[in-house]
């Protein structure tokens, strides 16, 4: 299709692919001339993607290309490419240097999860320990524990959704769809959660 | 105690300090001259709490001056200073209306969730859902329900960790705490579940 049909069908305007195109978020199309070019599905569903990381899920444009950067570097292989989408952590550490911690080794081994030794997430686990030490709440892996049962439980909730699509690079953008967009949605939950929950304990409560 | 020492035991500046109380993050102390004022420990707890969120957790002085300026809207009530700390929602909504959502009515009457008419967090379901649809993800009120389920055991996690300190408003700081600092913790739990049980599915297994 051309450039403009691919506008019509992804309700994106053509000034906003053309940017996309040059920002390398959208691959470029197959020249059919000096000034046209043909797209197909593939770069509908990316121009998707983009589209709903940038507007809906609020990224900026330098973490949108690194997400989408990282499902162009693996073809083909599931684990791979899963691999890239969820050891990409926009604006978590930005490649600030952490030392290993002890208790974050102590969480992953008791879990007995199956992870490399440099994932950002680490990182900001041991950020968060660090910052409610320090306000004196007194936090360590095992307090994280029951918390890291229940992400178990979500992540294969997250892998079921994805069971669908064959094909590697649709599963990986599936992938990438659903981490960044739920995560909102899962603290909004959590938010809501906790309003039930307090209600449940707290409301009508006789206090001094 | 004086700023000075305020300043020593918390680690903050005494311009920061200066700063918060201008823009009345913290609340002013017992003025005990033209240019002196009394701290106490209550001040101590406030700059420790808004330090953390503006500084390990990110937040903007707005953000942060929305959130510690719901805990003085309120004094003593355990329930309605919860209800302010878990109805705050920063960044998510800027007031934009949202018309009611059948589906978002409907996962919260199937979970039997105990909360007002009014929360941002339903605006944020509302909008994830719409988004994924508009993808062409096939996302209702059901496809969150498993979500919801682990969302309440979440909240009784966050909830029995405020149960120590007795005073209403030390609870309420502890519960902004531990919501606002613990989400980037949380989904961190999440991309490490994600990656060890991706390696668990696909890791190894033949593709074409």
């Amino acid at each position: 299709m051309r450039i403009s049909e691919l506008s019509r069908r992804s309700g994106v305007p053509t000034a906003t692919i053309k940017f996309y195109l040059r920002e390398g978020l959208v691959p470029p199309g197959r020249a059919t001339s000096a000034t046209q070019a043909e797209y197909d599905e593939t770069h509908l569903r990316r121009l998707r993607l983009v589209r709903a990381l940038i507007s809906a899920r609020g990224l900026s444009v330098s973490a949108t290309k690194e997400i989408v950067g990282s499902l162009g570097e693996v073809e083909g292989d599931t684990y791979e490419l899963l691999g890239l989408v969820f050891g990409v952590w926009p604006g978590a550490g930005g490649g600030a240097e952490v030392a290993p911690d002890p208790d974050v080794d102590a969480l992953i081994a008791e879990l007995g999860w199956d992870i490399t030794e440099f994932s950002p997430a680490r990182e900001t686990l041991t950020r968060t320990l660090d910052t409610l030490r320090g306000l004196g709440v007194p936090y360590d892996w095992r307090t994280l524990l029951p918390y890291a049962r229940l992400a178990e439980r979500t992540a294969v909730l997250d892998l079921d959704q994805i069971e669908g699509p064959e094909d590697p690079l649709e599963k990986a953008e599936r992938a990438v769809l659903l981490t960044y967009l739920l995560e909102p949605a899962l603290l909004a939950l959590r938010r809501l959660a906790q309003e039930s929950e307090a209600a449940a304990r707290y409301r009508d409560q006789p206090y001094g």
